[in-house]
């Protein structure tokens, strides 16, 4: 894999870096199509990275479909899928992590204690060993891609970290491999998510920037669906992901919750334009 | 630096790096000497890096001395002097920090808490943004050469790390910028440590490749010296740091103790050669 990104890089060619974990679908095609704008080399990546689950969760049983994967990445026109095993990249003997504190241990940290020192670590592997000039990350993991933002900043990497609009179906749930675990009246559910942050937004829109109030609406909306366990619903700032009481900077208003086995996340992104008013983007 | 480094690079040449802390002496200059056989552009760094200390340690009065460092870097022939300041290594926000588990905690570690994250933190900024084909390091600080080169392998590094061997005054003592603390008497006791290694060695070379004999023969020499405060005289793998009983492969003899206020460190390295002959070196 190095070899070939090297040559692509004395070649001129300009290389992107798609990391998945496999279970491809329009949420990853959407980060190629994009890739495939800005770079003339296109990498994907599909590794379930054993260091990102805890013993007690889904690493097993994660959506594994290999021969369909790559035929996809064929069909998206990536230049090079890498498709690395386990041993290659945590070959024995392996000790090396890098973590992002504070950031790491916020809300999803909090539920999956070590799951964000795994993400940044594996991430920084890919992006040594590729060395692409942008890497791709879906929004739909929103304090994924604000860690490792912050980790490339942190390090001085070269690389620029490119993060893309979350994908929907059509009633609103947000795109996710995890999506194919919802069972029947689960999948219905799931939609309340989308649903809560659209209340959020109501309210934003009518003038409403407290992080009170939006909290209060999302749980209104959130508790009328009874297959939901709300693990939380939070405005936090879009940089630190320390909470917000008032919206007046760039944030994320942020959604998890289970529906059966299977956890789900989903957010909004609030911005303001230089002349001071608010963009929301679900 | 990230410019200067790319253009050497886009210019086809090789590229090395030697970080520092400046107080410089002739084991910094024998690294820049090995650098400038194997490279055609030599970087070397200076900064006194505050997260490899800890608070009760000696930053604040860490020997800096940038005027006469710089001169002995353009004497020695460098092609840039890379002097950051510490708000530019760690601006604002600063969150990312790289760990190497197991190794990290033994030994200096386990003295110095946190001390070899910071160490392999600030490496690894200085080669991301450096890039060196080559990075210099001294035998001297024999767990912090293995810890940098573990991260190198770990995180697919391209760079090659490189460790030197241990510079030495006259009298057996290691060179060390922190050797300019020693007053009068400690001056001449701490050649103990060079004197202990030597008994040490005297032992292996007489077929006694136990790591407790050895370790009490040290003992034995280091107690004679009344003004030594032992830290540890230990054998380990070369390769974990884990302590051996019986000095079958690649191993580290060290040794660490305090003369007054100054803690100073040496260590030997045994290996052996395909024949199984045992070479030590000092």
């Amino acid at each position: 894999m190095k070899e070939f990104a090297r040559k692509q890089r004395d070649e001129n060619r300009i290389v992107g870096l798609v990391p998945t974990m496999g279970a491809l679908h329009q949420g990853h095609l959407s980060l190629i199509k994009q890739a495939r704008l800005q770079c003339s080399s296109v990498v994907a990546s599909i590794f379930v990275n054993p260091t990102q689950f805890s013993p007690s969760e889904d690493f097993a049983k994660y959506p594994r479909n290999l021969p369909a994967d790559t035929q996809k990445l064929e069909n998206a026109g990536v230049q090079c899928s890498f498709l690395p095993e386990a041993q290659e990249i945590y070959p024995q003997n392996y000790s090396t992590y890098v973590n992002v504190v504070g950031l790491s241990e916020r809300l999803e940290g909090r539920i999956r204690p070590g799951h964000f020192r795994g993400v940044s670590t594996v991430v920084m592997k890919l992006l040594q060993i590729v060395q692409p000039q942008f890497a791709y990350f879906g929004r739909k993991d929103a304090q994924q891609a604000t860690i490792i933002s912050r980790m490339a900043k942190d390090l001085n990497l070269d690389g620029e970290i490119v993060v893309c609009p979350i994908e929907r179906e059509a009633d609103g749930l947000a795109l996710s491999s995890r999506n194919v675990y919802l069972q029947g009246i689960d999948r219905q559910s799931a939609t309340v998510l989308h649903r809560a942050l659209q209340a959020a937004r109501l309210l934003l829109l009518h003038g409403t920037p407290d992080a009170l109030s939006l909290q209060t609406a999302m749980h209104r909306v959130l508790s009328e669906e009874s297959r939901a366990k709300i693990d939380y619903a939070e405005i936090v700032d879009a940089q630190t992901f320390e909470p917000l009481t008032h919206i007046n900077r760039k944030a994320y208003v942020l959604v998890a919750a289970k529906f059966g086995e299977t956890r789900l996340l989903d957010n909004m992104l609030v911005d303001f334009k230089d002349n001071g008013e608010m963009t929301t983007e679900l």
